[in-house]
């Protein structure tokens, strides 16, 4: 069955090819614009100690949303269900930095992972945790089991010179009384988390305690309870994948999470985590090799949720 | 194992009973309005043969939405990826019969399981099979395997009655060329298989298909692929619980589909399927003891599939 | 002075030639794509007896919404203020056929000049008129002092065929009981009142009892008081002109009607009633070169209303 | 005729008692919210040097959205048309400070009287006029000619602490590339502008302007164009009172401005400008009494411009 995964890397690694040309880099940053789209790496880590990777996986690039996994699973494991009093669990229908739900529903963001929910989450924890970028990136660190992950602070400054949009959420959401704390402190760590940089190897690491019931297998780490684990798989599943969550549980079938860094990582509940990077987006802002690497992989495997 | 799934039933019938109160059964047409909110019942199948069913299980009640998954499984039989032209697969973010997105959209529904996708998927239906009403419940009758399954043709009629919502979703999509057929035939046959009635036990059987790689357990048929089956729980899983899949996600972690006769059916893919009914609604129109039985259900049998 | 409109007539004439190739005909119906789009008339009559003329001002067309004014009346007339529960007044901000904030303000129309509050206010005459279509054209005739007034019941039966989104319009009020009439019958009448022909010249005789406190000068009837009549200008200026009221305001500074049939009639309160048709449309669905006729009329007779 | 103005201010005066317990003082921010809500002026000044004013006309209350007027009046004196790239004008049908409108639309403001719109007109002035607040207040100066108007940086101060919602506002705009300057200079000077304070009697001189062709007959300057003075006044009917144009418009006639400190001031054009000042608001942030007020001045004169 490892045997098997090898072969599967290897042969998307092939098969991916004609798809690099596809697909748009982010273009709102130049931290993100000028990455060469023709990049791609994939890797795969079994909860039982097994690894394979493919294509460029020892190269860092900013995991930018998907970081909104690493904060959720901090205000659970802090907060527990006190935070789905400022948020709601439920996926938006709408672009991810959409503010019109926003408005219409009194400043409650609709989930976690669109960027609204993820500064709700980011203010709370800022409110109980101090020096509160230091200690989401250790988070981070810790998971993967490696003190070498840093943050991109050129990429977190353009992120906020040009974070208009992320601006106008948060502005609303103080105006409904749903953020504690200064705006541009919150927007400083929440940049900052999206500007974390991690390879597609130490990536697939990062989720492995998503598949393996809330451990973490490298350190033996209980992280999260195992109803909690579940309740994030759900929630990535419902709302990971921007506005082709439906899209990507047709095609893909397991819970993940996409970032416009061009990073996926997705998991098996029991058995595995895998990440995916191409940095060509398509038009929901999910990697474009990424996201049909992940379609081939669980053809391959036979191997979805469902 | 099996010997634990009657343990957990006859303790989810017992814990259940404060919870009947609660909720308010669909009160838009008389065939709904006049049920007694109080009654419930629980059936599960594994795909193996075994069953066991507790409480009102032998009480036919309307499957209402449900039938959208029956509609869509013969859909997807017949034409294949071709439905995808004129529906998309995404959560729709607002309430199941809403026009605002409709009209933002062009006519194309988010997904097959709001009504103005069920309604585009029975036109296409009806484009090409005659007979319509009775080629969909013979469907379903083969599914469950019992040839008395009928429609309750005085609730089809009330619906149609009152059924000025879905006029309204019917003919924006025909303004927007999205619908084939004469509106009122089209509406008729919808009103018809939303006015199928089944018990718990057979409502239970009828999805055995879904939680078996598309192979029928009860008659041996292969009902669909198994790649279309694993759609059609993802579908499920991220469209089926109208705007409250995120947290029937969260709570239950199961694919499953709802309708407003009170009656949810899940499955767990390899596993079961497992039905449960009781008439009194929660605001987003699921049934209020149904999803909290369903979530015991997975709590005490730790098997969500996440 | 009323030579002066004879001046102010011919040279609109002369200049507005290169403005008749713009625009394009409503196409949504044969009855009004077919017609030639490089016609033009235009007719002022002044309260005081005075009339001029010029271009194609005999030459039937359909009135479209224009009808929504005699409507209105007619309705001011028999109900009074009762109308304005099921109506509001207030400009739209959205298109003349939008269904959107229909559903979000729960049925009730944002004025009796978008198609929604047009149908709304015929429903209440259908209750307490009978032979409502007769009635409504017998009203117009005598407003124009002429009996030859008919309606082109071709045109209404093509509206009718092609009429799903007004269809969807009246479904959705319904749904919320804001529609007391058969659907059918009441989208019947409505489409026979917009099926009204009228040449140019009689167009602008229509509308002298706006400019005249409420009295036809052709008859000296009291069509309705010297308040309703200010009211029904009032809404006209805020809301007559589809989702460019504002713009129409500015360039044109009068109180007029529409119809997509290219007629546009204004009125300066006290002064006189001036009507111009030429079939070719702006994307708000107005004559592109009727709105630049008024525009040069007032601005070469210094005589908006503000 | 002007003794009549007299008889018409005092019944007013008398017959306005009873609706001063009604509405609401804005309470968003202490500076109004304190404010006691019985009090109620009114002033008229023709344009021929008439003047009569009843109440507490000499009591000096916080212009807010009706410093709007004045801003663009300025801008449309300096800029001309060019400021129609920026802005539309079209009623808006949403309220004052939405977001949603200005999503969908790509972060063009409406019309230059919601706040959107109003931010945007300042900040073009603000990219033209250096010291940009002072130029602000000595153009008002010189309206009412009185060079003792000032601004209340008290109130400046809470608007700017409480401003989330503008800033989300702004933010939006700035995302969409259509605010040019820095968010937090261009706020302050808007803040500013709406914290200018002004009695009623000096409120209604300062649209006499727009009363008389955009001559003040206070000082005789030519302050805009007569073609630019009909338009603000257009603007003025179709989109200066929040979300209850058509009804102001319906019931008094006028074109107008309101304000949330409870002022409103309308001109007659060719005639006379009137102003009223009540702090309690109705829903739509309109003085209740005020516009009850001119609602009466406009019947007992049976002078509204329809």
């Amino acid at each position: 069955m490892k045997q098997n995964y090898k072969l599967i890397l290897d042969r998307i690694l092939e098969e991916i090819q004609p798809f690099l040309e596809k697909g748009e880099v982010a273009n709102y940053i130049p931290a993100l614009a000028n990455v060469d789209k023709k990049q791609f790496a994939m890797s795969v880590h079994t909860v039982d100690g097994f690894s394979y990777s493919v294509g460029d996986y020892e190269k860092p690039f900013s995991i930018q949303s998907i970081s909104k996994v690493f904060t959720l699973t901090l205000a659970m494991k802090k907060f527990g269900d006190e935070i789905w009093k400022r948020v709601k669990r439920e996926p938006s229908g709408t672009a991810f930095n959409s503010l019109v739900q926003l408005e219409y529903e009194n400043g409650i963001p609709r989930n976690p992972f669109i960027n609204a929910g993820a500064i709700v989450i980011t203010d709370s924890i800022f409110s109980n945790v101090k020096d509160t970028t230091n200690n989401i990136v250790q988070f981070v660190r810790n998971l993967v089991n490696n003190q070498n992950i840093q943050i991109n602070f050129e990429t977190s400054k353009s992120e906020q010179e040009y974070g208009h949009r992320n601006m106008a959420l948060a502005s609303l959401m103080k105006s409904f009384n749903n953020l504690n704390n200064n705006i541009n402190q919150v927007l400083e760590v929440y940049f900052n988390q999206c500007s974390i940089e991690m390879n597609c190897k130490n990536l697939s690491k990062s989720f492995l305690y998503l598949a393996n019931k809330g451990v973490n297998p490298l350190t033996n780490e209980q992280v999260i309870t195992i109803r909690q684990t579940k309740r994030i798989n759900a929630l990535m599943l419902t709302c990971g994948l921007y506005d082709s969550v439906g899209d990507f549980a047709y095609r893909v079938g397991l819970p993940g999470k996409s970032g416009v860094g061009g990073g996926i990582v997705a998991v098996i509940p029991g058995t595995l985590s895998v990440a995916v990077w191409s940095p060509g987006l398509n038009k929901s802002g999910n990697s474009f090799a990424g996201t049909k690497a992940l379609e081939l992989f669980t053809t391959y495997g036979c191997n979805s949720i469902f």
